[in-house]
Protein backbone atom coordinates (compact mmCIF):
# COMPACT_ATOMS: atom_id res chain seq x y z
CA UNK A 1 0.00 0.00 0.00
CA UNK A 2 1.10 3.39 -1.19
CA UNK A 3 2.11 5.92 2.05
CA UNK A 4 -0.16 8.97 1.92
CA UNK A 5 0.85 12.20 3.17
CA UNK A 6 -1.98 12.93 5.36
CA UNK A 7 -1.62 9.91 7.27
CA UNK A 8 1.60 10.90 8.46
CA UNK A 9 1.10 14.34 9.59
CA UNK A 10 -0.76 14.54 12.40
CA UNK A 11 -2.21 18.62 11.78
CA UNK A 12 -3.56 17.83 7.90
CA UNK A 13 -6.90 18.00 8.72
CA UNK A 14 -6.12 21.75 10.70
CA UNK A 15 -4.53 22.82 7.07
CA UNK A 16 -6.96 25.03 4.98
CA UNK A 17 -7.20 23.33 1.39
CA UNK A 18 -4.75 25.44 -0.16
CA UNK A 19 -1.91 24.91 1.83
CA UNK A 20 -2.65 21.24 1.25
CA UNK A 21 -2.02 21.60 -2.62
CA UNK A 22 1.45 23.55 -1.51
CA UNK A 23 2.55 20.52 0.41
CA UNK A 24 0.82 17.86 -1.81
CA UNK A 25 2.62 19.50 -4.65
CA UNK A 26 5.85 19.51 -3.02
CA UNK A 27 6.81 16.78 -1.11
CA UNK A 28 9.41 14.32 -2.75
CA UNK A 29 9.50 10.48 -1.97
CA UNK A 30 12.54 9.03 -1.61
CA UNK A 31 14.44 5.70 -0.80
CA UNK A 32 18.27 5.94 -0.01
CA UNK A 33 21.15 3.00 0.76
CA UNK A 34 21.85 2.64 4.39
CA UNK A 35 25.34 4.67 5.29
CA UNK A 36 23.69 7.54 2.82
CA UNK A 37 23.84 11.25 4.41
CA UNK A 38 20.85 12.29 4.40
CA UNK A 39 21.75 16.06 5.79
CA UNK A 40 24.99 17.34 6.57
CA UNK A 41 24.20 20.23 9.10
CA UNK A 42 24.18 23.83 7.65
CA UNK A 43 25.94 23.22 4.72
CA UNK A 44 22.16 21.88 3.59
CA UNK A 45 18.69 22.46 3.54
CA UNK A 46 16.83 19.40 2.86
CA UNK A 47 13.86 20.17 4.84
CA UNK A 48 11.33 17.86 6.71
CA UNK A 49 12.03 14.45 7.04
CA UNK A 50 9.27 12.45 7.42
CA UNK A 51 10.23 8.51 7.73
CA UNK A 52 8.20 5.86 6.21
CA UNK A 53 9.80 2.79 7.14
CA UNK A 54 14.22 2.48 7.76
CA UNK A 55 16.18 4.18 10.53
CA UNK A 56 17.72 7.66 10.76
CA UNK A 57 20.03 8.45 13.26
CA UNK A 58 21.25 12.21 13.54
CA UNK A 59 24.05 13.11 14.92
CA UNK A 60 27.06 16.01 16.15
CA UNK A 61 30.55 16.00 14.86
CA UNK A 62 32.67 17.84 17.23
CA UNK A 63 35.76 19.81 15.69
CA UNK A 64 38.17 16.97 16.04
CA UNK A 65 35.76 14.30 14.05
CA UNK A 66 34.18 12.81 17.14
CA UNK A 67 30.30 11.71 16.42
CA UNK A 68 27.45 11.35 19.45
CA UNK A 69 24.22 10.12 18.34
CA UNK A 70 21.44 12.81 19.58
CA UNK A 71 18.00 10.28 18.79
CA UNK A 72 17.50 8.18 16.22
CA UNK A 73 14.01 8.47 14.27
CA UNK A 74 11.99 5.60 12.64
CA UNK A 75 8.84 4.80 11.64
CA UNK A 76 6.26 7.89 11.43
CA UNK A 77 8.96 10.26 13.33
CA UNK A 78 9.60 13.69 11.67
CA UNK A 79 13.34 15.04 11.76
CA UNK A 80 12.92 18.87 12.17
CA UNK A 81 16.48 20.00 11.85
CA UNK A 82 17.14 18.89 8.46
CA UNK A 83 15.38 21.95 8.26
CA UNK A 84 17.49 23.91 10.46
CA UNK A 85 17.54 26.95 8.09
CA UNK A 86 13.87 27.41 8.52
CA UNK A 87 14.16 27.17 12.30
CA UNK A 88 15.79 30.87 14.06
CA UNK A 89 17.59 30.31 16.84
CA UNK A 90 18.98 27.10 15.56
CA UNK A 91 22.97 27.13 15.95
CA UNK A 92 24.32 23.60 16.00
CA UNK A 93 24.70 21.38 13.13
CA UNK A 94 22.98 18.36 12.79
CA UNK A 95 23.85 15.66 10.65
CA UNK A 96 21.17 12.78 9.40
CA UNK A 97 22.73 9.12 8.16
CA UNK A 98 20.53 6.22 7.13
CA UNK A 99 21.23 3.41 9.40
CA UNK A 100 19.17 1.02 6.73
CA UNK A 101 17.29 0.83 3.65
CA UNK A 102 15.04 4.44 4.63
CA UNK A 103 12.28 5.22 2.55
CA UNK A 104 10.93 9.48 3.65
CA UNK A 105 8.44 11.99 2.35
CA UNK A 106 10.56 15.06 2.06
CA UNK A 107 9.25 18.20 2.76
CA UNK A 108 10.96 20.97 1.39
CA UNK A 109 11.90 23.61 3.59
CA UNK A 110 10.84 26.65 2.00
CA UNK A 111 7.03 25.19 1.69
CA UNK A 112 6.90 23.94 5.33
CA UNK A 113 8.02 27.49 6.40
CA UNK A 114 5.63 29.23 4.29
CA UNK A 115 2.61 26.90 6.11
CA UNK A 116 4.19 27.49 9.46
CA UNK A 117 4.28 30.96 9.61
CA UNK A 118 0.33 31.15 8.43
CA UNK A 119 -0.91 28.08 10.87
CA UNK A 120 -0.93 27.72 14.81
CA UNK A 121 -1.49 24.26 13.88
CA UNK A 122 1.56 23.41 11.95
CA UNK A 123 3.79 26.15 14.18
CA UNK A 124 2.51 24.38 17.50
CA UNK A 125 3.30 20.85 16.37
CA UNK A 126 6.77 21.49 15.37
CA UNK A 127 7.11 22.83 18.59
CA UNK A 128 6.08 20.03 20.44
CA UNK A 129 8.84 17.61 18.14
CA UNK A 130 11.11 20.05 19.02
CA UNK A 131 10.39 20.04 22.74
CA UNK A 132 10.69 15.88 22.70
CA UNK A 133 14.57 16.05 20.73
CA UNK A 134 15.30 18.46 23.40
CA UNK A 135 13.88 15.94 26.18
CA UNK A 136 16.09 13.29 24.28
CA UNK A 137 19.32 15.95 24.48
CA UNK A 138 18.61 16.04 28.03
CA UNK A 139 18.57 12.88 28.62
CA UNK A 140 21.41 12.14 27.11
CA UNK A 141 23.24 14.96 28.55
CA UNK A 142 22.31 13.83 32.36
CA UNK A 143 23.51 10.22 31.39
CA UNK A 144 26.71 11.32 29.98
CA UNK A 145 27.16 13.46 33.37
CA UNK A 146 25.27 11.46 35.70
CA UNK A 147 25.72 7.75 34.83
CA UNK A 148 28.80 5.58 34.33
CA UNK A 149 29.72 4.62 31.24
CA UNK A 150 29.00 0.71 31.81
CA UNK A 151 25.58 1.52 32.77
CA UNK A 152 25.29 3.80 29.15
CA UNK A 153 26.79 0.57 27.56
CA UNK A 154 24.99 -2.10 28.67
CA UNK A 155 21.65 0.82 27.53
CA UNK A 156 22.89 1.01 24.37
CA UNK A 157 22.98 -3.06 23.45
CA UNK A 158 19.89 -3.11 24.79
CA UNK A 159 17.97 -0.30 22.88
CA UNK A 160 20.33 -1.73 19.84
CA UNK A 161 18.57 -5.03 20.14
CA UNK A 162 15.12 -3.80 20.74
CA UNK A 163 15.70 -1.68 17.55
CA UNK A 164 17.07 -4.42 15.53
CA UNK A 165 14.79 -7.42 17.26
CA UNK A 166 18.20 -9.40 17.68
CA UNK A 167 20.19 -10.48 20.19
CA UNK A 168 22.91 -10.97 17.77
CA UNK A 169 24.20 -7.48 17.04
CA UNK A 170 26.17 -6.62 13.91
CA UNK A 171 28.12 -3.68 14.97
CA UNK A 172 31.96 -2.67 15.19
CA UNK A 173 33.38 -1.30 18.56
CA UNK A 174 34.59 1.94 16.64
CA UNK A 175 30.56 2.42 16.21
CA UNK A 176 29.78 1.90 19.66
CA UNK A 177 32.34 4.43 20.18
CA UNK A 178 30.76 6.92 18.41
CA UNK A 179 27.23 6.92 19.09
CA UNK A 180 28.52 6.91 23.53
CA UNK A 181 31.41 9.63 22.61
CA UNK A 182 34.13 7.37 23.97
CA UNK A 183 37.32 6.55 22.87
CA UNK A 184 36.87 2.63 20.79
CA UNK A 185 39.58 1.33 23.32
CA UNK A 186 37.36 2.30 25.98
CA UNK A 187 35.04 0.28 24.31
CA UNK A 188 36.45 -2.49 23.80
CA UNK A 189 37.92 -2.72 27.38
CA UNK A 190 34.22 -2.65 28.65
CA UNK A 191 32.83 -5.10 25.90
CA UNK A 192 35.27 -7.27 27.03
CA UNK A 193 34.68 -6.85 30.69
CA UNK A 194 30.81 -7.75 29.77
CA UNK A 195 32.10 -10.96 28.01
CA UNK A 196 34.42 -12.02 31.02
CA UNK A 197 30.96 -11.52 33.17
CA UNK A 198 28.99 -13.80 30.77
CA UNK A 199 26.66 -11.17 29.99
CA UNK A 200 27.81 -11.11 26.03
CA UNK A 201 29.71 -12.88 23.91
CA UNK A 202 32.08 -11.26 21.43
CA UNK A 203 33.27 -13.07 17.68
CA UNK A 204 34.91 -11.09 15.04
CA UNK A 205 32.13 -8.30 13.80
CA UNK A 206 29.16 -9.24 16.33
CA UNK A 207 27.92 -8.97 19.69
CA UNK A 208 26.15 -11.51 21.08
CA UNK A 209 23.61 -10.72 24.10
CA UNK A 210 23.61 -14.20 26.51
CA UNK A 211 22.14 -13.15 29.20
CA UNK A 212 19.80 -9.72 28.23
CA UNK A 213 18.12 -9.73 31.90
CA UNK A 214 21.12 -9.02 33.54
CA UNK A 215 22.22 -6.71 31.14
CA UNK A 216 19.13 -4.84 31.58
CA UNK A 217 19.95 -5.07 35.22
CA UNK A 218 23.19 -3.56 34.14
CA UNK A 219 21.82 -0.41 32.28
CA UNK A 220 19.18 0.39 35.20
CA UNK A 221 18.82 3.76 36.07
CA UNK A 222 20.39 4.53 32.47
CA UNK A 223 17.71 2.65 30.32
CA UNK A 224 14.90 4.86 29.02
CA UNK A 225 11.89 3.50 26.91
CA UNK A 226 11.81 3.43 23.49
CA UNK A 227 14.25 5.43 21.14
CA UNK B 1 10.72 54.34 34.38
CA UNK B 2 7.77 50.99 34.76
CA UNK B 3 8.64 47.97 32.38
CA UNK B 4 5.61 47.63 29.87
CA UNK B 5 4.91 43.99 28.89
CA UNK B 6 4.07 45.20 25.26
CA UNK B 7 7.88 46.47 24.96
CA UNK B 8 9.46 42.71 26.04
CA UNK B 9 7.29 40.68 23.78
CA UNK B 10 7.85 40.93 20.16
CA UNK B 11 5.05 39.24 19.16
CA UNK B 12 2.78 42.02 21.03
CA UNK B 13 1.52 43.92 17.75
CA UNK B 14 0.40 40.44 16.17
CA UNK B 15 -1.90 40.12 18.83
CA UNK B 16 -5.50 41.36 18.64
CA UNK B 17 -6.91 43.49 20.83
CA UNK B 18 -8.56 40.93 22.89
CA UNK B 19 -5.18 38.54 22.89
CA UNK B 20 -3.57 41.45 24.66
CA UNK B 21 -5.92 42.61 27.01
CA UNK B 22 -6.13 38.81 28.37
CA UNK B 23 -2.45 39.04 28.82
CA UNK B 24 -2.24 42.78 30.45
CA UNK B 25 -4.91 40.94 32.58
CA UNK B 26 -2.77 38.01 33.84
CA UNK B 27 0.32 38.85 33.79
CA UNK B 28 2.00 39.51 37.27
CA UNK B 29 5.33 41.89 38.15
CA UNK B 30 7.45 39.86 40.56
CA UNK B 31 10.31 40.73 42.60
CA UNK B 32 12.93 38.13 44.69
CA UNK B 33 15.28 37.48 46.41
CA UNK B 34 18.61 35.97 45.35
CA UNK B 35 18.41 32.26 46.21
CA UNK B 36 15.07 32.23 45.61
CA UNK B 37 13.94 29.15 43.35
CA UNK B 38 11.27 30.25 41.15
CA UNK B 39 10.26 27.35 39.23
CA UNK B 40 11.00 23.47 40.63
CA UNK B 41 10.49 20.81 38.28
CA UNK B 42 7.05 19.34 37.24
CA UNK B 43 5.84 20.07 40.38
CA UNK B 44 5.52 24.02 39.32
CA UNK B 45 3.97 25.25 36.47
CA UNK B 46 4.71 28.92 36.96
CA UNK B 47 4.24 29.80 33.74
CA UNK B 48 6.52 32.17 31.49
CA UNK B 49 9.01 34.21 32.67
CA UNK B 50 10.20 37.02 31.28
CA UNK B 51 13.12 38.88 32.85
CA UNK B 52 13.41 42.51 33.62
CA UNK B 53 16.29 43.15 35.69
CA UNK B 54 19.02 40.53 37.25
CA UNK B 55 19.62 36.89 36.82
CA UNK B 56 17.92 33.87 36.73
CA UNK B 57 19.76 29.95 36.07
CA UNK B 58 18.04 27.01 35.12
CA UNK B 59 20.04 23.72 35.93
CA UNK B 60 18.65 20.26 36.20
CA UNK B 61 19.39 17.70 38.84
CA UNK B 62 20.39 14.50 38.70
CA UNK B 63 19.25 11.42 41.14
CA UNK B 64 21.98 11.89 43.20
CA UNK B 65 21.77 15.70 43.51
CA UNK B 66 24.37 16.65 41.16
CA UNK B 67 23.45 20.13 39.57
CA UNK B 68 24.31 21.45 35.62
CA UNK B 69 23.84 24.74 34.83
CA UNK B 70 21.62 24.83 31.34
CA UNK B 71 21.70 28.11 30.58
CA UNK B 72 21.18 31.54 32.29
CA UNK B 73 18.58 34.44 31.46
CA UNK B 74 19.46 37.65 31.50
CA UNK B 75 17.34 41.08 30.58
CA UNK B 76 14.64 40.74 28.49
CA UNK B 77 15.11 36.72 27.66
CA UNK B 78 12.43 34.78 28.61
CA UNK B 79 12.11 31.32 30.25
CA UNK B 80 10.18 28.48 28.74
CA UNK B 81 10.65 25.41 30.43
CA UNK B 82 8.90 27.12 33.75
CA UNK B 83 5.95 26.75 30.86
CA UNK B 84 6.66 22.79 30.25
CA UNK B 85 3.23 22.32 31.37
CA UNK B 86 1.83 23.77 28.60
CA UNK B 87 4.33 22.30 26.28
CA UNK B 88 3.68 18.72 25.21
CA UNK B 89 6.77 17.09 24.86
CA UNK B 90 8.91 17.85 27.41
CA UNK B 91 9.89 15.08 30.14
CA UNK B 92 12.80 16.91 32.35
CA UNK B 93 12.31 18.69 35.02
CA UNK B 94 13.98 22.35 35.06
CA UNK B 95 15.16 24.17 38.24
CA UNK B 96 14.88 28.02 37.81
CA UNK B 97 16.81 30.34 40.82
CA UNK B 98 17.66 33.46 41.23
CA UNK B 99 21.07 34.07 40.79
CA UNK B 100 20.67 37.88 41.78
CA UNK B 101 18.15 39.51 43.30
CA UNK B 102 15.88 39.68 40.22
CA UNK B 103 12.25 41.39 38.75
CA UNK B 104 10.28 39.55 36.04
CA UNK B 105 7.00 39.39 34.38
CA UNK B 106 4.98 36.13 34.94
CA UNK B 107 2.82 35.35 32.46
CA UNK B 108 0.64 32.41 33.98
CA UNK B 109 0.76 28.95 31.73
CA UNK B 110 -3.35 28.72 30.98
CA UNK B 111 -3.56 32.07 29.34
CA UNK B 112 -0.15 32.01 27.18
CA UNK B 113 -0.98 28.38 26.24
CA UNK B 114 -4.84 29.53 24.52
CA UNK B 115 -2.54 32.60 22.66
CA UNK B 116 -0.07 29.90 21.75
CA UNK B 117 -3.00 27.62 20.43
CA UNK B 118 -4.41 30.85 18.14
CA UNK B 119 -1.48 32.48 17.10
CA UNK B 120 0.69 31.61 14.75
CA UNK B 121 3.25 34.24 15.79
CA UNK B 122 3.43 33.31 19.43
CA UNK B 123 3.68 30.20 18.39
CA UNK B 124 6.86 30.65 15.89
CA UNK B 125 7.83 32.71 18.34
CA UNK B 126 7.94 30.08 21.12
CA UNK B 127 9.34 27.92 19.11
CA UNK B 128 12.47 29.64 18.43
CA UNK B 129 13.07 30.37 21.66
CA UNK B 130 12.90 26.36 22.45
CA UNK B 131 15.56 26.44 19.34
CA UNK B 132 17.60 28.61 21.16
CA UNK B 133 17.76 26.93 24.53
CA UNK B 134 18.40 23.89 22.56
CA UNK B 135 21.24 25.16 20.79
CA UNK B 136 22.59 25.84 24.60
CA UNK B 137 22.21 22.18 25.35
CA UNK B 138 23.66 20.77 22.34
CA UNK B 139 26.56 23.67 22.92
CA UNK B 140 26.69 22.44 26.51
CA UNK B 141 26.81 18.86 25.57
CA UNK B 142 29.38 19.13 22.80
CA UNK B 143 31.71 20.84 25.42
CA UNK B 144 31.18 18.29 28.21
CA UNK B 145 31.87 15.61 25.39
CA UNK B 146 34.90 17.05 23.47
CA UNK B 147 36.55 19.79 25.91
CA UNK B 148 38.35 18.85 28.70
CA UNK B 149 37.57 20.29 31.91
CA UNK B 150 40.37 22.92 32.47
CA UNK B 151 39.06 25.01 28.71
CA UNK B 152 35.55 24.31 30.30
CA UNK B 153 36.63 26.10 33.65
CA UNK B 154 38.52 28.57 32.31
CA UNK B 155 35.40 29.82 29.74
CA UNK B 156 33.41 29.61 32.95
CA UNK B 157 35.57 32.21 35.12
CA UNK B 158 35.14 34.34 32.08
CA UNK B 159 31.91 34.21 31.41
CA UNK B 160 31.36 34.56 34.99
CA UNK B 161 33.64 38.17 34.88
CA UNK B 162 31.67 39.03 32.17
CA UNK B 163 28.40 38.80 33.67
CA UNK B 164 29.64 40.17 36.94
CA UNK B 165 31.58 42.87 35.16
CA UNK B 166 34.55 42.65 37.59
CA UNK B 167 37.66 40.44 37.67
CA UNK B 168 36.81 39.56 41.30
CA UNK B 169 34.56 36.89 41.66
CA UNK B 170 32.74 35.92 44.31
CA UNK B 171 32.04 32.11 44.08
CA UNK B 172 32.07 29.08 46.27
CA UNK B 173 34.61 26.35 44.29
CA UNK B 174 31.73 24.53 45.39
CA UNK B 175 29.07 26.36 43.16
CA UNK B 176 31.70 26.44 40.47
CA UNK B 177 31.51 22.37 40.20
CA UNK B 178 27.53 22.41 40.45
CA UNK B 179 27.49 24.68 37.49
CA UNK B 180 30.29 22.01 35.52
CA UNK B 181 28.64 19.13 36.68
CA UNK B 182 31.71 17.98 38.56
CA UNK B 183 33.22 17.23 42.18
CA UNK B 184 34.34 19.90 43.83
CA UNK B 185 37.56 18.14 44.87
CA UNK B 186 38.21 18.02 40.82
CA UNK B 187 37.38 21.69 40.56
CA UNK B 188 39.54 22.43 43.47
CA UNK B 189 42.75 20.96 41.87
CA UNK B 190 42.13 22.71 38.75
CA UNK B 191 41.85 26.20 40.41
CA UNK B 192 45.14 25.64 42.13
CA UNK B 193 46.86 24.82 38.87
CA UNK B 194 45.39 27.82 37.59
CA UNK B 195 46.44 29.46 40.53
CA UNK B 196 50.18 28.05 40.14
CA UNK B 197 50.30 29.28 36.64
CA UNK B 198 49.86 32.93 37.53
CA UNK B 199 46.30 32.89 35.98
CA UNK B 200 44.26 33.67 38.71
CA UNK B 201 44.62 34.13 42.57
CA UNK B 202 42.79 32.62 45.31
CA UNK B 203 41.84 33.92 48.34
CA UNK B 204 38.81 32.89 50.92
CA UNK B 205 35.41 33.38 48.76
CA UNK B 206 37.05 35.31 45.87
CA UNK B 207 38.68 34.54 42.58
CA UNK B 208 40.55 36.98 41.15
CA UNK B 209 41.50 36.99 37.62
CA UNK B 210 45.33 38.04 37.33
CA UNK B 211 45.51 36.80 33.22
CA UNK B 212 42.15 37.26 31.63
CA UNK B 213 43.88 37.23 28.03
CA UNK B 214 45.39 34.35 29.04
CA UNK B 215 42.25 33.10 30.55
CA UNK B 216 40.32 33.00 27.74
CA UNK B 217 43.31 31.82 25.41
CA UNK B 218 42.96 28.60 27.69
CA UNK B 219 39.21 28.79 27.05
CA UNK B 220 39.95 29.06 23.55
CA UNK B 221 37.41 26.96 20.95
CA UNK B 222 35.70 26.38 24.55
CA UNK B 223 34.22 29.84 25.25
CA UNK B 224 30.88 30.66 24.01
CA UNK B 225 29.94 34.20 23.09
CA UNK B 226 26.60 35.55 25.09
CA UNK B 227 25.39 33.20 27.69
Amino acid sequence: MEAALDEYLPFWKQLSSAQQRVLQAQVVKRLVKAGTVVHNGSMDCVGLVLVISGRLRAYILSDEGREITLYRLINRDMCLFSASCIMNGIEFDIIVEAEEETEFFNIPAAGYKEIMQESAAVSNYTNQLMATRFSDVVWLLDQILHKKLDSRLAAFLVEESELEDSLNLRITHERIAQHLGNAREVITRLLNYFCDEGLIGLSRGEISIIEPKRLIERASGSLRQGV
